[in-house]
Formats: C-alpha cells, structure tokens, sequence
C-alpha cells in the first residue's frame, strides 16, 4: 500500500486536482485527526469524546459554508442548503462514528464527500441563480458501527421508522450509559424527526478488493447480500477448572469454540459465497480457575445467493446439535436480524451509470456485503449507493486505505449524481 | 442434593451435635450471608464490598473471643491467640475471597472451622490451664482466588515470599484498580510481616467426588497435582467481518477456538489423570462487525502424573503449530506458571492419620488439583492438609454443598490436628 499523499495547498493544486479537490482532501486531513491513533487509524466510537468533537468541527465547516445545521431525536447530524422554501431534501452522507481501532475512510469519507458536494452545487446555483427541485441536506447518521451501542445502523434505523426511538434511547453500552445519557451532555439530542426525505445518496469506500482488482474506479451498488444475523447464548455449567474431573463438566466455552469452528466449516462449504464470522464474544464468569457457564456470541452469515444462506443455515443448525450433545451443553438461539438480497432502485443505479459515463469514469456493478444507512433509506426513498476503491480490500482496520484520486473521482461523481436527484431527474 | 438443614440453636443441638457445633453451624450461616446471590452462593471478590463487610465481622467474632486481631502488609487477616509469649505461631485457615457467583463452603469453611478449633482448643486451655508449645493463628488470606486481582493465592504467596510484595499490590483488576488502592480505605492494609509460623493447618472442601463416592469422611491430603499454567495471546489481523472475503481474514477467535478445542481433545486422550480448561478468554476489540485482531486466554494442563503432563504439553504444542498455519495467527505463548507433583510433609500427613483414628473418622489419602493456600505454606513450614467431602464434587459453583454432619466431622478433626501441632507433636 502507498502511503497517504501529502496534499497540496488549494492555491496550487496537484495536476489533475482542482483547487476545490484540494480543499476537500485538506478537510480530510484535519477531519482524520479527531481520534487519531498512533497506527495511523483512528477510535471513535458513537458519542465518544472524540465522535463529539468531530461534529463541533463539522457543524462549523457546514455552517461555515451557509448551511443551518440541526439534530434530531436520535442524533442524526444534518447540515441543510434550502434554496426551495418547503421542498423536501436529497439527504447525502454517511457516519462519522468509528469502530476501536478503525480506518480513517469508513464512513467519515462518504460525510466529508457529502458535505464537499453540496458545497460546490451550493456555489454553482449562486453563480448561475439556478434553483433546483429539491433541497439538500448532508447527514452525519449516529452510531452506524453499533460497536458501543448495539444495533448498528442505529440512526437510520429510527429515522426510517425500523426501530423504535424509546428503545434506541434506552440502549446501553457495556458500561451501562444509555443513548439518552451519553447524547444528552453533548447538546446532539433534538427534538424533531429531521428533514423530510425526497432521495438519498451515500458514498462509501468499498470494503472489499473487487475494484481494485479489476482497475475500476466507481462501483454502482445494486443490492445488498442476504444476511443472518444471531446472538448464540451457550449454557453450561460453573465448575472448577481444576478439581472438576473433565467427565463431569459441562463447559460454555468449549460448547462457543465448537461453535465458532463449526461457522468457518459452514463458509469453506461454500467458497466465495458465504461470509461468516464471530467477532463479538463474551465469557461468564470469565475467571481463570472457573469453567464458564455462559457464553454469548453473535455470529453472522451472509451470501449474495439466498440458496445457498439456507443451506448453511441449516448446516449450522445441525452442527449445533451435534455440538450440545458433545460438549454437554445447550445453546440458546435469539434470531435477532435477517434480510434478503435487497434491490436499490434500478432507476436510481441507472441515473448513476449515466452520471459515471458523462465523468468519464470506469463503473461496474457490486453488491455491498456490509451494511450501509442507505440500506435503511433505499426502504423509504429512491436512493443511489457508490463504492470507491479500498486497498487491498483491507477494513475496520488502521491501514484501511483509499488513494486521494480515486476520493476526489467519488467526489465528482457525488456531486454530479445529487445534481442530477436535486434537479427532479428521477421524479418523473 | 440435599438442602442445608436448618440448625438448630445451640441450647437444643440435634442428635450427635454437641452445643459447640450448633454454634459453628449458626456462625456458618451467618457468615453465608455476606455477598449472598439469590441462587445460594455468594460473590464476594477479593477486597469487595461483601469481602471488606465479611472480614469486619469475622475480626468481630474472633475478638469476642479474646483473639487479637492483625493484619499484614498485603492485607492477610490474623487471630492471635498468644499462650505463650514469643512463641511462633501454628496458623489455621484459608480465605473468604470467593470468584463470582461461587458457593458458600470453598475457603470460608476452613477460615471458620479454623476459628472454631481455636476457640474449643483456648476454652479447654482456660478451663485446664493447660499451655501448649506454640500459639495460635486464625488466618483469613487475602485474595486466594485471583479472580479479580491475578494471580490467585496472592496473600500466602507474599507471606511466603514467593511473590515481591511490591508486585502484589500494584496489581490492577480490570478497572484499573490496584489492590493497594483497593485494600488502602478498607483499614486491613497492616506494615507487619504477620506472626512468626511454626505450622499450618487447613481445612477445605475436596471440589471433587472422591470422598463423598467412597462414603469416607476425611481426605489427608498427600501432595498437590503438577501443572503447567499458559497465558496465551492469539493475534490475527483485524478486519471487516462482513464485508473482507474469507480468504483473506486472519481471525484471532477462530485460532482460539481451535486452540480451546485442541486443549480438550487432548484431554480426552489422557481419561482421568489430564484436566484442562480455558477459563478466561478475552477478545479485541470484541465488536459484532470486527475480525478479532487478538484474543487472550488462560489455559491449564494438570495431572498427577508429571510424565502425563510432559507428554500433554508437547501435544498442545504440537497442535498450535497447525492451528497457526490452519487459521493463519501467530499464538504467543507466556509460559506464566508451572509446578510438580509437590508432597505435603509425611509427618504431618501420619499426624493427621492418628488424630483421625482416635476420633473414629474414616479417612484416605487424596491428591489435591486445586491451589490452595496450604500449598505455599507447606514449603515454609510443616502443614497438614484436610479435606471433606463435596456434593457431587460441585464447586465454584452456587450449588456447592457440604453436609452440616460433614463440617462438623471436620471441625472435629482439625481441632485434633491443631492441639497436636500445638502441643509440638511434629516438633521432634
């Protein structure tokens, strides 16, 4: 991997950059700083010190530039250009919350890249005194990571209607601060639903390693993959780790590990197709000289064939059987999410590949594997997903990497994508 | 499993309790009610709340009683009884600490039966005036279970000089804690070395079903089971869970699921003389969308066979080489603990025969797999170790349960055992 090019001032742009590319690649210089780690990654988790400071500094770039920022009742974050006294919004953004650890592209780039857009559409209706059809809104959506608070995708999901503002609000994190708490303090909280929506659109860095591979600059996401989503509660029973003799124990643990194997067998049965993975995993009583008797973990499957899902599903629900007889166990199931291979509108996949072709720029068409805000917008409006390059594939990782080139080609792309959503091109 | 009988007071003993007993029984219960769980265990980690409550009232008991109570300098508490000025001291005891939700018996019973033997051996010597050789120590040590503060057994293991004092107390639990701030506020942080031990005596649950299988009353115990104790750290690289093909992923939890799993198959190939376990198990950064980039888990080998143990270890690594190359980790292994078969003295296990011979109690040798405190002792001074029996072998459980007739069987016993130790039965 290259490391980060030092940008150029805005007065002297690099060559193929323009003054207002440079600006945008300094604003994510400054932007990335905010909970900066020494590996070059950054920790900002939602309502963190560090995700609040971040949006200070981003409410005064927004309002800098003439925007009105305002919050809603689950901290969404928007910044609104209203050049139509009434009209609903094109919302464009992502989420600037991070998981521990994390790249510095993962959200916060689809933000800046968001606000950069309406910036220059914003400069060009001054010049030219045009007017669009709708207004324009970026948003900064609250906790898309749910590492802190669980769910992720958190406000989206309450701005769309999916979950419950009362029990997002009352969601806490593992040291027992509730949403409500944690945003309160920060003045984040407000008391509307927020703008009322038209469109949406969000840029994203891919995640994976396909545009990359193939040399292709923009990806057009057409769906999302189908995904399971459990919580495994595996019940044992408390014994000495020492004394007990093995006959006699009935171990959480070894019945979790078995389970976490089981989920990788699962995905080699289906090579390419199915993701899986154990990330989160909590021992009880987790001490040293104690056999544990509850683990909790959350496994996931995904898979862009519906089929095969299934099918893995029910392997694993075969190996868990085996497991509990096994490892003298029982293993709770709490289903907790599930969706099907979910359709953006082709409509508005379509309005991007024009845009992409008048830019010049290389396009194909991707699923998302990972969830995104506009996964919970695509429900309620017409909404355009675009990927740009990520290096090597790698993120929720420090050295998560993406070349100022291929930010600044999703950038133009962006801005050309909301003019052509605020101008009505997909209203009829 | 029976349920606890209700005592009876000490006016009307029940048939074969003598008043004495019942008090021991009423004591018992009494005492099982400091960090008492609503399932019948207790929580009471080292220097808690429940534990600093729980130690007060057990310094109550033991000055109401006429003993002087001390402490040392990492927090061990002692009962002085001193018959004979100068004199080193026989100490008697075990701990109060207990792992999260644990049961009643495990070292509070010896801590109380060693406080009871004191009391009958000082009330007989009142009433006789008899003066035996050496005085009397009740101890309760602190922090024997390391479940909150690693590494177990700390307060013996300071008294003993095993581990630098300096080192014990700035040891932090998970929240940051060192056990010199917790101990600090609590009054029970003394600047002594503690008294001056000739012998020592415990007392303790068998946590294994021998005893109670072969209908005999006491275990002698003979030597402690060799181990081998590893910490070991499994790194991975950190990534998208959902979204980074399989291929690429460099899972820490599945390289530790692997190993968790491999400890236990080679378990199974040495049936009866090989524990293992995994008791804590910790991962990072633990979030439901993140590839774990590093786990940390504590994982025993233990046998009564120090050929076993050999053999078990080059196994175990044997398999972490392929689990490294299988899962793609590296496992760092820190070799934290490690010991042999090591014997209690012959004499005082003979010592121990008689006094249970002359009180008609069935008894048999045993092995001890557990830690305890009386293992550090015995390399400083001659110790005898007893145990009774264990419901089902039951422990660090909250359903632990010993028999009221048991304890007081014991009691009986260890009371025998200290007159002699006193009386320089042991001393040539």
């Amino acid at each position: 991997m290259t490391p980060p090019t030092a940008p150029a001032d805005a007065a002297s742009p690099r060559p193929g950059f323009t003054p207002a590319d440079e600006a945008f690649v300094q604003d994510f210089a400054t932007m990335s700083a905010f909970g900066a780690t020494p590996a070059g990654g950054v920790d900002r988790q939602a309502a963190s010190p560090d995700d609040v400071r971040q949006r200070r500094w981003l409410a005064g770039v927004l309002e800098a530039r003439g925007l009105r920022v305002v919050y809603d009742r689950i901290g969404n974050q928007f910044g609104l250009l209203e050049r139509v006294p009434g009209a609903p919004y094109v919302l464009i953004g992502s989420h600037m919350d991070s998981q521990p650890t994390a790249g510095r592209f993962d959200g916060a780039y689809g933000v800046l890249a968001a606000a950069h857009a309406v910036f220059r559409l914003a400069e060009e209706w001054e010049r030219s005194g045009g007017v669009p059809r709708f207004n324009l809104a970026v948003v900064n959506w609250f906790n898309e990571e749910g590492s802190r608070f669980v769910p992720s995708m958190m406000g989206s999901s309450v701005f769309t209607g999916k979950l419950p503002l009362e029990q997002a609000l009352a969601t806490r994190d593992r040291d027992g601060v509730s949403v409500r708490e944690a945003l309160e303090p920060t003045g984040f909280l407000g008391d509307g639903a927020g703008p009322a929506a038209a469109f949406c659109a969000e840029i994203h860095i891919e995640q994976g390693r396909g545009l990359e591979n193939a040399g292709i600059a923009i990806g057009l996401v057409t769906s999302s993959w189908a995904a399971n989503k459990y919580t495994f509660i595996v019940n044992g029973d408390q014994a000495h780790s020492g004394a007990t003799v093995m006959a006699d124990r009935k171990d959480a643990l070894l019945g979790a590990s078995l389970l976490v194997v089981a989920a990788r067998e699962v995905a080699d049965r289906f090579p390419g197709v199915l993701h899986t993975s154990v990330g989160q995993l909590d021992v009880y009583p987790n001490s040293p000289v104690v056999v544990a008797s509850r683990v909790s973990l959350l496994l996931d499957l995904r898979s862009p064939d519906e089929a095969v899902l299934e099918e893995a599903d029910a392997l694993l629900h075969r190996r868990i059987t085996e497991i509990e007889e096994s490892a003298r166990v029982t293993v709770e199931r709490h289903h907790s999410h599930s969706w099907g291979i979910t359709p953006y509108q082709p409509d508005g996949v379509e309005l991007a590949r024009r845009c992409a072709r008048r830019l010049g720029l290389s396009h194909t068409d991707v699923m998302t594997v990972a969830g995104h805000d506009s996964i919970n917008m695509k429900d309620l409006v017409p909404t355009v997903m675009l990927f740009v390059p990520s290096s090597e594939g790698v993120s929720h990782n420090e050295l998560e990497f993406t070349t100022d080139a291929d930010m600044v080609a999703g950038l133009r792309l962006l801005t050309e994508v909301v003019r052509s959503l605020a101008n009505g091109e997909l209203d009829g």
